[in-house]
């Protein structure tokens, strides 16, 4: 690589060596990333072709177009039609914290020491430890729960978008309704009954920006600042973020094989306002919360005056087996706030979920939800509402369901070859796997994680959910082709073998 | 009015009878709504044409149009092109709530008297007491901070979106960064430079969904659960709510004609961490704060380690004397979170806002914003970024500001006629003008709203936003045509005088 230092972008990359099996389009990426970020390319200066680019970089020109488009969609690089390539005016986000010296850990939680200003509150610091803001836009493999932005149906939900932009009258123009407009309240209260079977009205439905907007609107409604949550272990973290967000104190609650371990949850914490959980495929683990678990799960609720925050992030995804019910719909008692998001199933960007709660606690989230934002943007959940309505929701569903699976299986069979190295959980439903380093590799799973995001892969190491003996890692699936699944294993098998051989595992 | 009962609607109307001056639409819109809310039209039913309807009800076409928007817009009503006009199939939040014996008293304070369940927090109950959750849409006079929607340029909006929507990559379809779009970041850096002299860059703004978010967010950042945090006091009740949210104890602070009593505020709460502040025009009552003011304040920030969060929701529109530069600007100490919202300048439902955050507090604001709700939905950054870098943000602002200023003095003119029951505040900028009752007056300006609301006027009580001795009202001009304010002030006239004259007015 050195060969190439002191070519167009007269940058120094000393130290920007991580080669090691890293794909020359990723080894581009990250040096014209620290070019930018370094400040050697100016914001806003314009860059050379990507045909002059791969000849001084001595690289075919898809490659360089490859790394190129990764840096447009991490946002180092705007594209002006007719014009070319630009470095952006302003850095992404990550890149724009206060410098610190240059981290030589690529650890993520390496984040949490950059320098802080004194005053920030406790609940600002808690809040840091907050796990990677940004995720690729890019179908690298195996980035966890992203949908493959290229299955989307642009082209209708355009059609849509311009139909709905171009109505007479106001209703997208002025203030809404804090709980969301009736056309899509209605379509989503329909969609989960028949998909999720939940039982409940349009007029239980609050539609909000996102899970995590969910769980915060539950945490501030059902708890005061202090109360205690349960949250699953290894389990979401985000949330337990949210949670903390709106004051309250998270008690980790292990999970097993058949989900969240409900007696050890009252042992630790009987007196909890509320519990978080993934009751139809458990998040990481992919366990499906067992019908004696979710019978005691409700009593508890009921014994102890406390709530369950059911987050069914990827229900609507199920390949084997039977059907599993959300944990809504078998609760009589009025227990359980159910969310669900759109953007898990369509795209990231679009920013609407909603939660689905029970009666007498319908007017205190809108009050809430009113408090926190208004409402959430009205053109494009009129557009979600043409689009559940005129049935493309549906259709979108079959079709990824059908490619998922496909996509699953491929995962499957290929990762047959890593099994003298990882136990693999279930896969039977959603968009990720997750596998358990074999007893007695006492590798690191942060340090293997690390190592294949330095070749382009994506893997999310399993201890970054809570506590795990083992280590492990989690595979989404979804969004990787035949190829890339190949491609990104045996990566992931290297990296494994490389930080086994080093006897660097059990170390951070 | 009777003689309409037993009309196409088949609803008793006793008891609806609000008559004493109310405008015909507006009788019509809530005996419409009546039916509506008690069930008599039932969900989905499909409504006479309204040439049946203005036949049947003995009233002009044009008036029960008139109505029928107005239930369109308040989503009541829905209209299917070349179908007609349908009951809405789920009705507006404010009548979804769980149903209470029907007030006899239309004032908003009855709102947290409904029944509630037993385990809401704490803080949710203090929640309910938030004002209205749904502005109308349609220019009512005299609403106050609700951008007249027909003065914005929509067909340039709409062809901006289509722009945007279709062009190829994922940048908005992706996961974004939580901070915002680098593109909107440097344009609202720029903006609020150009036209409110704050000094900032690109990296120091963060892309919110609203005021409210923005100052939620500054609530967790700086402050933890029972800290407490100054308010304005009359003041914006909606704000001291989020901060409410966050888990702050709000410290209601007086303010007189030189805004914020800092010296009264050192006395009830020397040790907040926060005070919230409008100092271009203090809302409601449209104070300039003072230099000496403004010096005191960050002089009490930089002495206790505290924040002030400066809400300049109108500061784009000023008429009269020399610019009022932001605090922001004049602040060395990196102590002024800075809040602007394109909501109340563009339309209400576009749901895009921002803060400019002190350089070493940025990293902290995109985590708590990162927790939030992740980011704000992308595409409809993109179109706000291209509507200012092309200039269509500072054509609507000059076009809106010529058009203010002619309603500002026009109503200004016209409100001569209340001079011996209104004493007039400051009315040199932004949206709206308070008024006191003239002393001895002993009028419950709640009651004065409530009855000009009857009569279709929208005017706040002054009352509303904190401790007032004399009451008065908040008028919103920008909204209001000549014509349109001609006859409000005429409602509102009638109102103080039967209220006057009834003798009613000390009591609620």
């Amino acid at each position: 690589m050195a060969k190439h230092a002191g070519s167009v972008f007269s940058v120094d990359v000393t130290g920007l060596e991580t080669g090691r099996g890293q794909p020359a389009y990723a080894r581009i990426c990250e040096r014209i990333r620290s070019a930018i970020v370094s400040g050697a390319l100016a914001p806003s200066a314009r860059l050379p072709s990507s045909r002059v680019l791969a000849q001084d970089l001595g690289v075919a020109r898809n490659t360089v177009d490859w790394a190129l488009g990764q840096l447009v969609a991490d946002g180092y690089i705007v594209r002006r039609r007719g014009a070319g390539s630009f470095v952006a005016a302003s850095l992404p986000e990550r890149d724009t914290r206060p410098l610190a010296p240059r981290r030589t850990s690529p650890d993520a939680a390496a984040e949490s020491e950059r320098q802080l200003p004194s005053r920030l509150s406790r609940r600002a610091i808690a809040l840091q430890s907050y796990p990677g803001h940004y995720q690729s836009a890019s179908a690298i493999p195996f980035t966890p729960s992203l949908p493959p932005i290229d299955l989307f149906p642009r082209a209708v939900w355009n059609r849509l978008l311009q139909r709905e932009a171009t109505q007479a009258g106001t209703a997208y123009w002025a203030y809404g309704a804090s709980n969301g407009l009736p056309a899509l309240r209605e379509a989503i209260a329909a969609h989960a009954s028949a998909m999720r079977a939940t039982r409940c009205s349009p007029e239980q439905v609050i539609v909000v920006t996102s899970t995590q907007q969910a769980v915060e609107l539950a945490g501030k409604v059902l708890a005061d600042p202090g109360d205690r949550a349960w949250a699953e272990t290894p389990g979401y973290q985000p949330v337990q973020h949210c949670l903390r967000a709106a004051g309250l104190q998270v008690v980790p609650v292990p999970v097993d094989e058949h989900g969240l371990d409900v007696a050890e949850g009252r042992r630790l914490a009987p007196d909890a306002r509320l519990a978080y959980v993934t009751p139809a495929h458990q998040y990481p683990m992919g366990y499906e919360m067992s019908m004696e678990r979710r019978r005691a799960l409700l009593d508890w609720t009921r014994q102890h005056d406390a709530y369950v925050i059911e987050d069914d992030y990827d229900g609507d995804y199920r390949y084997e087996g039977r059907p599993i019910a959300s944990l809504q719909g078998m609760d009589a008692g009025g227990r359980v706030i159910y969310v669900g998001s759109f953007n898990k199933i369509l795209f990231p960007a679009l920013r609407i979920a909603y939660a689905i709660v029970p009666e007498p606690l319908v007017a205190a989230f809108v009050d809430a939800k009113h408090v926190a934002d208004g409402h959430t943007a009205l053109l494009m959940q009129g557009v979600l509402a043409a689009f559940i309505h005129e049935g493309h929701l549906a259709r979108h569903l079959r079709k990824t369901r059908t490619i998922y699976d496909e996509r699953r299986l491929d995962f499957l069979e290929q990762a047959r070859a890593l099994a003298d190295v990882l136990d693999f959980g279930p896969a039977t439903a959603g968009m990720h796997v997750a596998a358990l380093f074999k007893p007695g590799l006492a590798l690191d799973d942060r340090a293997v994680a690390a190592e294949c995001a330095r070749a382009g892969v994506v893997v999310h190491p399993l201890s970054k959910y809570g506590a795990s003996e083992r280590g492990g890692l989690v595979f989404g699936f979804a969004g990787a082709s035949r190829a890339a699944t190949r491609c990104g294993l045996e990566i992931v098998a290297k990296a494994i073998a490389e930080m086994g051989a080093k006897g660097d595992g059990s170390g951070a």
